[in-house]
């Protein structure tokens, strides 16, 4: 096995334990749905070579570090197919966040620092919020990106190629398709 | 009721859902379970006038935003007294801390702007430590402190009066015990 | 004079002190000569009532706090009509950021906090890149935000415009040029 | 030469541009004066060595990144003798902070992050407020720390033991002081 156990990079799930009790929350369950089988095979690669996977979830104003009750929280028919689908298991890290950004109000960075790691991959909802401005503290903390544009989602498709491009050019991430990436986490390391 | 309900103080539990596995743990159970005490009757106070409780636990490494896994990971036959005598309500605010401060990887300073928060009550173990730090990254957010000297323990007394000999004159905190003020919260309220 | 001096707003001025050494630099240069003026109209206001003008600016990596020094970093043929323009006053505050957001490894928060200010009048440059993510950590310190159009230029009125439409439907942010308030300042304070 | 230039430490001066202006001011100079000699031998092996040097002063309220503004409010007969002895030099970075931890609202750990440095030398006053308060933000960060005793003073000497031994067992500093490590700095470095 060429992949080393000790590569610097982590995935990070964004906000995918969702209620999706907005406007527009059903078309974005659909998307989200669309985009848990890549993000699992991603997950899945990860979770073989033993790399972190790191779920950081909006806490729903509930403020009690307990994931048992957010996923409760979460649960209607809307989201049911997308919390079947993309549950974080007992390995995976699971923090909480208060706001957009994965890094605010969170341990995420001391997390990351732990585990030294350098890269992350970005994946999750909405591309254009949450995961942008993620991708933007992270970015200010000098991690090295890849958010693969068929792991994220937005409300609306426009909005959605607007943040990748941005995080393309301004934050440097590589945001090739995992697809485009034959779902191969190697091409995520540098050769 | 003279108290009012909206007064903008919370109080800030730190550290009490511990295993004691370390040096001195023992002896640091003991006197969280004599502080347990006073803390309990701050914090009858404070549910009855409907005023915010806030726990800020370590999370021992498990990297997890889950109540439960904490308090079954921290029972053991020396916390057990304690954690029967201070445990979290569902009322109460839960949240995880990765270091020494309560403020430092964590949602503490948003949640206590959503709350309207201006004056803390400290409270919890140990003094000389997770209190100190707490205490001074409060006082650089600018509020104003209370931390009752029967309410934190450390794991050596001379240590313990140390850091309130600090946190008194360093960061302007009143240190007066709860019985000093006979467990009265309307001592904390500005006259 | 109906306008309060007390008023909970101040005015933040975006990297507007820059050498224009990028790519698309020039056209940024006259794009932030353009909003100059009407930035100065709002600045002119503010200093009127007594409001805060807080400048934050890059520091070139001169890693040094000092004013004169990024000011003579910066002067050229390209910027110099602008540093002409903007030029913080010495009533002004100038303080330093090392990264996009004028909130990250500044101490722009506490500022702020000591001011007492609530609302947010953004300006300057990049409109998609420093004074998008700068909104961004604004809003999720709970602070209102004004960030009218015509005091704000990126590299390409396109992104200019997304990021304006961004940080009006995701972070709640009254774009209005000041030219449709009457470069008014009393227009945005809640009546 | 043994000792390394790319070693992966820097030396952090706190507060020692100073107005002196508070209680116990006047002894505390002359304390200043006295931790000036040993920090400028360390600071001479740093700066030999091309090792950062890496000045955290206090801002006094001026609230504009200028060095010269800083120096010029903090000369009096008090303070002259200390300014004199350990003035910044051009290659020196001086970064401002508001508050009494060097990280605090600073971009200190940014900085420290570009340089690849994982080990601190703390030096300056107060060793019981600032230096305490700083040194506990780098060990929640995880750097190494070095606090050498002859290299920091506080207003009573008493606490500024107090403040060495939490330093060394709470916060695991090595606190050896210079003299004793015959102000050889390649002692500062893992063997």
């Amino acid at each position: 096995m060429k992949e080393s156990p000790t590569a610097e990079i982590a995935l990070i799930i964004i906000d995918m334990i969702n209620d999706f009790q907005f406007e527009h929350g059903e078309d974005l369950a659909k998307k989200a749905l669309n985009i848990s089988d890549p993000i699992n095979k991603v997950k899945e690669q990860f979770s073989r070579l033993n790399l972190p996977v790191i779920y950081v979830n909006d806490h729903y104003q509930l403020w009690q570090a307990n994931l048992d009750k957010i996923i409760s929280h979460c649960q209607n028919p809307i989201s049911q197919p997308v919390i079947d689908a993309i549950r974080p298991s007992s390995q995976d890290y699971f923090l909480i966040k208060p706001k957009h950004s994965a890094f605010y109000g969170t341990a995420l960075n001391t997390l990351l620092h732990q585990l030294n790691i350098k890269t992350l991959v970005l994946a999750g909802i909405a591309g254009n919020i949450c995961v942008l401005f993620s991708a933007n503290d992270a970015y200010m903390r000098e991690f090295k990106l890849h958010i693969p544009k068929d792991c994220i989602a937005s409300n609306n498709d426009h909005d959605n190629d607007n943040a990748l491009l941005m995080m393309e050019e301004v934050l440097k991430a590589d945001i090739r398709s995992m697809s485009q990436k034959n779902y191969n986490i190697s091409a995520l390391f540098p050769s």
